[in-house]
């Protein structure tokens, strides 16, 4: 998707919350606003928003001199998520449906995320409602039948805590069948997205060749992916691509993709027909002659 | 109050919605958000939101050729109020403390602003929440202090629409006792806010004097304000001030001021120690040696 005018004063605001993530003192924040601001004008809005999102980051960080702000909120909920394995585990097998109650729980892994808000519910209260609550948009049906006719899944992760909840997905849709999973990571930090250190930490290499998507956008940005990603890219059966970031910048590509997402903001919202916090499993729908979106 | 660092983000979402009021020319909208995004450097933060905010407006307003981009919207507002007016008094008349329902419904009205929200919930919806619910802050034993000891009050309006509501808490305050009450509006359109024109539309002229701020803020800024309005200021015994841009500009000045209000973002909820959308009646409480915020 393109960018939308209503994410620029979005990524103002986000630039401060890192600004402030990174220290107290408020002549950096002030100076963070006002060079992000200098960035507005010359903003291509063709781009998709992770891709803007990059550069706000990338200056910010520069400004800052730190280019892992939010490393102790990584490791804390990388942490809190490994501790609720057990429970989560149970939960999903005690489930009539257990790749459902996975699905569901990756959905609301994707909540721990600090773009679109600078902070979100603890990672414990996550859990009963992604249970319960029925999903707002759901092609789970085709999403199993996809599995069911897979035997090699390219897994785009997202954020840190997150991945430990993909994790329990990956290793569900293993039980049902033998397959093949790569799971992608950032290729360094931004904002709290998962880098190849965190989906160690979490255990995904157990479950999953782990490979860096090659680049720093919190998202796919094929032109920036490696040749290696890529070529996996390319030649997965179903790509499995968790949340807004991945969906901003491939909601407009081809291919087999599902979306696993919670919904964040209202410019993602209004185009999903959804509300804001809306849990989203949704098949890629994108023919060349009828844009999805 | 000084301006937030929070509230910069915010003024460029706001340009952005006056922008789409006004045309659907999305040249237009990348244009006031460019020229509004060179104003951030040159903000001034030790002035109050209000004063950035008629800043910004006036520019957009430029950039847009239409310096009343809300009219539309604020005619309907006013119009919807007034059909509600029976209602609305037979609601007081059969409460139990007529006053205290008038300044809830007053409070309530204060959510018809298209500052902080590019919309807001109908006016019919604002009606029975603000009678039934309680105020999150409350210093109406003082207020009702105040009325009685007063014999004259300058009552600060803030919105089209809203000052409906404000018409009849003044007819119930003037039911308890004689009392002469002085009614400002904004001197010229500056988003949603309050002019002669409007004042006169809903027949506040028969229960107040009406007089013009002498300036455009949406707000009351002394330092523009004529200097009729600052004898009557200066010289009420009792000052009602609706919304949250009264409550900016007059949050560090001294007077028996009475903020009625709906806290209506972040920097203001937290501020006042409440939640977005909670209904707030203060009393100032300002001295020179404590400030109150």
């Amino acid at each position: 998707m393109k960018t939308r005018l209503d994410c620029i004063p979005c990524f103002l605001r986000q630039a401060l919350g890192v600004a402030r993530a990174t220290t107290n003192d408020i002549n950096i924040h002030r100076r963070v606003l006002n060079e992000v601001a200098g960035l507005i004008p010359e903003l291509p809005l063709e781009i998709t928003p992770p891709e803007i999102a990059q550069k706000v980051y990338r200056l910010t960080y520069q400004i800052t001199g730190n280019n892992d702000p939010y490393q102790t909120e990584k490791r804390k909920a990388n942490e809190r998520a490994l501790t609720l394995y057990p429970y989560l585990k149970k939960a999903v097998a005690d489930s009539n449906e257990p790749l459902l109650a996975a699905s569901k729980l990756a959905i609301g892994g994707n909540s721990i995320d600090l773009g679109p808000t600078s902070r979100y519910a603890s990672i414990d209260s996550i859990v009963a409602p992604a249970l319960a609550d029925e999903l707002n948009i759901s092609d789970y049906e085709s999403f199993c039948n996809s599995v069911n006719e897979s035997s090699r899944i390219l897994y785009l992760g997202d954020n840190a805590g997150e991945i430990l909840f993909d994790r329990i997905l990956i290793e569900e849709i293993k039980q049902i069948k033998e397959i093949s999973v790569d799971f992608v990571v950032r290729e360094s930090p931004i904002i709290n997205d998962a880098t190849m250190a965190d989906a160690r930490y979490v255990g995904l290499d157990r479950v999953a060749n782990l490979i860096s998507s090659g680049s720093d956008a919190p998202a796919t940005i094929l032109s920036q992916c490696s040749d290696k990603m890529l070529e996996l890219y390319y030649t997965a059966d179903m790509i499995i691509a968790k949340g807004q970031g991945n969906f901003e910048s491939l909601s407009e590509e081809e291919g087999n993709i599902f979306f696993l997402l919670k919904a964040k903001c209202e410019v993602i919202a209004k185009m999903l027909g959804v509300g804001i916090g809306d849990a989203v499993l949704k098949k890629q729908t994108l023919s060349l002659s009828h844009p999805v979106l």
